[in-house]
């Protein structure tokens, strides 16, 4: 009997098209979400956070050659041996070396040498090739055959499965409790540093992995950790990210030292009613440019015209990823006229910076279900008063 | 008058003169660890541990004309508006842009234009200059006017400041009392993932970020986290790296749940004596080489001899950095040959995978004094009892 075939943790009929459109025809993916993501949810434990040991640097390296997952292979650390006895890597080949980009990218030029076709079309990731490891692959195959497989990868994550979507539900869950902690937690006087250390421990304690807290303290806009004080009456709003197995939850909730008045209810509803008009319109089959026109209307048309921002954009393994649908440059090229489908998530901000009031916002991701959609961490968007915990 | 003179938060005239050794006219520094040490400290908190964002990453890069502090300037994010809002940074320009390697590499090559000479040599750090930054810099300057500037970097933030040495030492002594707080908290049956979760945990709470953990139980010497539980009489190592202000404490500790017999006790005693006899080398005008025989004489004359494995580097801001004393192909070039100097710090690992006993290591932290030596964390490094916590 011939061998098992390879049994890839991802959608390959996808990605082999995705390639197919890109002109790619093998896949050499070296960020740690697309890497992360082709292995299935594995990274090197002893990397999580670090990148830099010795002269170099740790890269991973999936290779991929289009519609031949058997032929699939994965460079990683000599560490990751220990991962690999305990539960086989998914790719037939795996080669382990030492830690420098240079090992990395030649054990990636010895794989692809017994696998690529004279003439083959190989995709990189521009942004996240160190400049040597790009030199290897270029010096072995000419510059001229390596190409942007960017957008392949990131339409490829586009679509979330009921596992990631349920690691992204429970992410925005448990930043929702944490920040709620975090609120309930703070006394007059605490810092903006000690409050957003804090919300990192909050998160940590849940089982995230923190990754920021944006914050504000009364009526001042900037959104860094400072000395600055929390004082009786000030608003304030925490805006973190912390992720679950690498899926981000990215929500923003608003907390007061005292008691809301009605302007400040007035406020948040109005908010609030920005972020409702943009859910009621995502649903598969409207486009991304459609939510952002339904969300646009209902800030234009109501108090927070003048000086409230409203933007969405996707959300996975990436803070800012498929679908695209604000227009920005940073978001070039867009998603914003492709009909949305069910598994895409989206993260939903309406920002008001209220000149004599301060900074009131609330963020929440949404995923696009069968028949409209699911908004996750339902809870806790009002006020929240601080200083009763 | 004219302005003030810039004044940079690391020591100018050794960058000045590791640049002129390696024939370098501008550095332009983009990774996480020299970008932070060039800026006295200051990362991006939003982009403490993410990367990715949008179709891009985040790339800080500082530029530095040697011998021209005036003339620096950081490239950062739009959101370090607000750190810098809050205390200016020292380099004279600063430029946010939005997120994307070409953004960043785009206002480096402008900045660049207007200080560098025609064929100026611009230093630049291959493993951590993205492949697409890379070419923005070669279209602008000519590939072949971009060298290495890593060894100029790693020789730079070999000599660290009390400020530095403080946060080390610091790291060390909090990771030793988050690992007596988890092996004490370690009950029969915990699994292996369980606990190195709740040493992530212990370190955050007392303030660090956690980066890895490895760790054995029994005689198992795979060290990845897994499923596999702590049985009574199991010993069980905790080597774990967590960082303060980005300054790595890496240190191994042994426990055991219950009591250790005679020869688990000889055992650590002479790990620790092989520890020892390397500390005892370490002074200022010792060679790297010279403490590496001291360390493997002492582990070739007693009872590890065969199943031991000896090893030193250096440590700070990067898990191994200069000085590199070991002989390792990941460790080229080599610095055994050069005498050690105060400031400089060292990680001295003894690790014996004993045939029938298992894993039993210390991993210690040494910093070279003018007049000898300070172990860091010196505490612990006996038999730490599991279940009593």
């Amino acid at each position: 009997m011939p061998p098992e075939p390879a049994h890839a943790p991802f959608d390959t009929a996808r990605l082999d098209w995705l390639m197919e459109a890109a002109g790619l025809d093998i896949l050499v993916a070296t960020s740690r979400h697309n890497t992360r993501y082709l292995m299935g949810g594995h990274r090197s434990f002893f990397f999580a956070t670090m990148e830099a040991i010795g002269h170099s640097r740790y890269l991973p390296m999936v290779i991929y050659p289009r519609g031949g997952p058997e032929q699939a292979a994965y460079v990683g650390s000599t560490m990751e041996n220990w991962d690999h006895a305990l539960a086989p890597f998914w790719t037939p080949t795996f080669t382990a070396v030492t830690h420098t980009t240079g090992a990395a990218a030649e054990a990636a030029v010895a794989h692809l040498r017994r696998i690529a076709g004279t003439g083959a079309h190989i995709g990189i990731e521009p942004a996240f090739l160190p400049a040597d490891a790009h030199a290897v692959l270029a010096a072995a195959f000419g510059a001229d055959r390596l190409a942007d497989a960017t957008h392949a990868l990131e339409n490829l994550r586009a679509l979330k499965t009921p596992a990631e979507l349920d690691s992204l539900r429970r992410a925005s869950e448990l930043i929702s409790a944490s920040m709620v902690a975090t609120i309930r937690a703070a006394c007059p006087g605490i810092p903006k540093h000690a409050l957003a250390e804090t919300l990192r421990r909050e998160e940590t304690d849940r089982g995230l992995e923190f990754d920021y807290c944006l914050l504000t303290f009364g009526t001042d806009l900037n959104r860094a950790p400072s000395d600055a004080a929390l004082r009786e009456g000030d608003i304030l709003s925490l805006d973190s990210g912390g992720n679950l197995d690498g899926y981000i939850g990215d929500i923003c909730r608003m907390g007061i030292l005292g008691e809301p008045d009605a302007e400040l209810e007035d406020l948040l509803a109005a908010v609030d009613a920005v972020q409702q008009a943009a859910f009621a319109a995502i649903r598969p089959g409207a486009t991304g440019a459609e939510v952002m026109a339904q969300g646009q209307a209902a800030l234009d048309a109501g108090p927070l015209a003048g000086f409230t921002d409203f933007v969405a954009h996707g959300m996975g393994l990436v803070s800012h990823e498929v679908p695209f649908i604000a227009r920005h440059s940073m978001y070039e090229p867009t998603d914003a006229d492709r009909p949305l489908q069910p598994g895409m998530v989206l993260s939903v901000e309406t920002t008001a910076k209220h000149p004599r009031r301060g900074f009131v916002k609330l963020e929440d991701t949404v995923a696009v279900t069968p028949d409209g959609c699911e908004l996750f961490a339902a809870g806790n968007r009002g006020w929240i008063r601080a200083g009763t915990g």
